[in-house]
């Protein structure tokens, strides 16, 4: 920071870098885990394969921060859309089909042709359960926050992990054809006895 | 069936072709779809490689057929437990945590790798989409019998559906982490929700 000089190689480098795991995403949902190699990233993101080499040394690397980084930028963004939102049914309603969204699509997609590759790959599982651990806690106390959760209140702790279960399971269920309908229909109802639930 | 020499013939085809099908599920499970061939299945199983392509032309005819087979003995299964369940509450719980257990098991998991090698490989689609609608199918209507469900009730067929994508989704979460207790303590929470909303 303190030699002016050095900050455009610094942000090109995290540019590089953001481009690389904004297409190692896409490419893992398109192609899954089998056809998605550093080299394909690479091309995919117009980096040379070297410079991709020199940000993420292994498939394994690319493919984790890749999980990583963009579900933080959506948990973020989910962060900044909550003092916008009203109180109530309503802001139950809203977090249950954001959450819900967020399971059907492109990241999620993504994110299970990893978890399913890890399933019979130990090098990768070694990187995979860190990571589901930490996205996990992380999407549950965003929800907790978002709905305004009290856990101390019996069934609340299970009804917020509940929400984001369901949330997965209905991912999957949208994975080979669009289940959007059903979905909303669900969701729909499971808001309304998750917002019985907070209020006790 | 009017010869009595042809019976055990078919009797020994129909004993392989099941072997086949129970080594396909568990080679799945275990070592994922890039892995799982006809000519390892059929080592596994004891089945000369010609037969089992006798019966299987296909890698995907194989192993539609087996996640179809296996998910056909289970909710036969289940369905053979109602007659002995007791009513009420305690029945709403055994069939949640049935079902739970279903979906943390080694078919789930062997799916699991089915669909999501079928989202990136548009000849498995074509197989597994039709499967999928099928054995969806079959398990809602098991569980509303079940539970005893009326669905003509407002809120109780979404709820239903949610109990069937919840088990997913904690399937999901049980694949590469053991996630027993957490599940059961959200099944528990969840059974007694359910209850609320078919008693309408």
């Amino acid at each position: 920071m303190g030699e002016a000089v050095r900050e455009p190689r610094q942000d090109r480098s995290r540019a590089t870098r953001q481009r690389l795991l904004e297409a190692a995403v896409d490419c893992l949902a398109e192609v899954g885990w089998t056809g998605s190699t550093v080299a394909v990233v690479a091309e995919r993101a117009g980096v040379s394969r070297g410079a991709a080499q020199h940000h993420f040394p292994t498939r394994e690397d690319l493919f984790t921060a890749a999980i990583g980084y963009v579900t933080d930028q959506r948990l973020a963004f989910l962060r900044s859309a909550l003092p916008t939102l009203p109180p109530g049914q309503d802001r139950t309603r809203f977090v249950v089909e954001a959450i819900g969204e967020m399971y059907a699509g492109k990241l999620f997609k993504a994110a299970l042709q990893l978890w399913v590759a890890a399933a019979s790959d130990e090098q990768l599982l070694a990187q995979v359960v860190p990571l589901e651990a930490r996205v996990g806690r992380e999407a549950h106390q965003l929800t907790v926050f978002a709905l305004g959760a009290d856990e101390a209140v019996p069934g609340v702790r299970e009804a917020v992990q509940a929400t984001l279960d369901l949330a997965r399971g209905l991912g999957l269920a949208n994975l080979l054809t669009d289940d959007t309908k059903r979905r909303r229909r669900v969701l729909g109802e499971w808001a309304i006895v998750l917002g019985r639930t907070l209020d006790g």
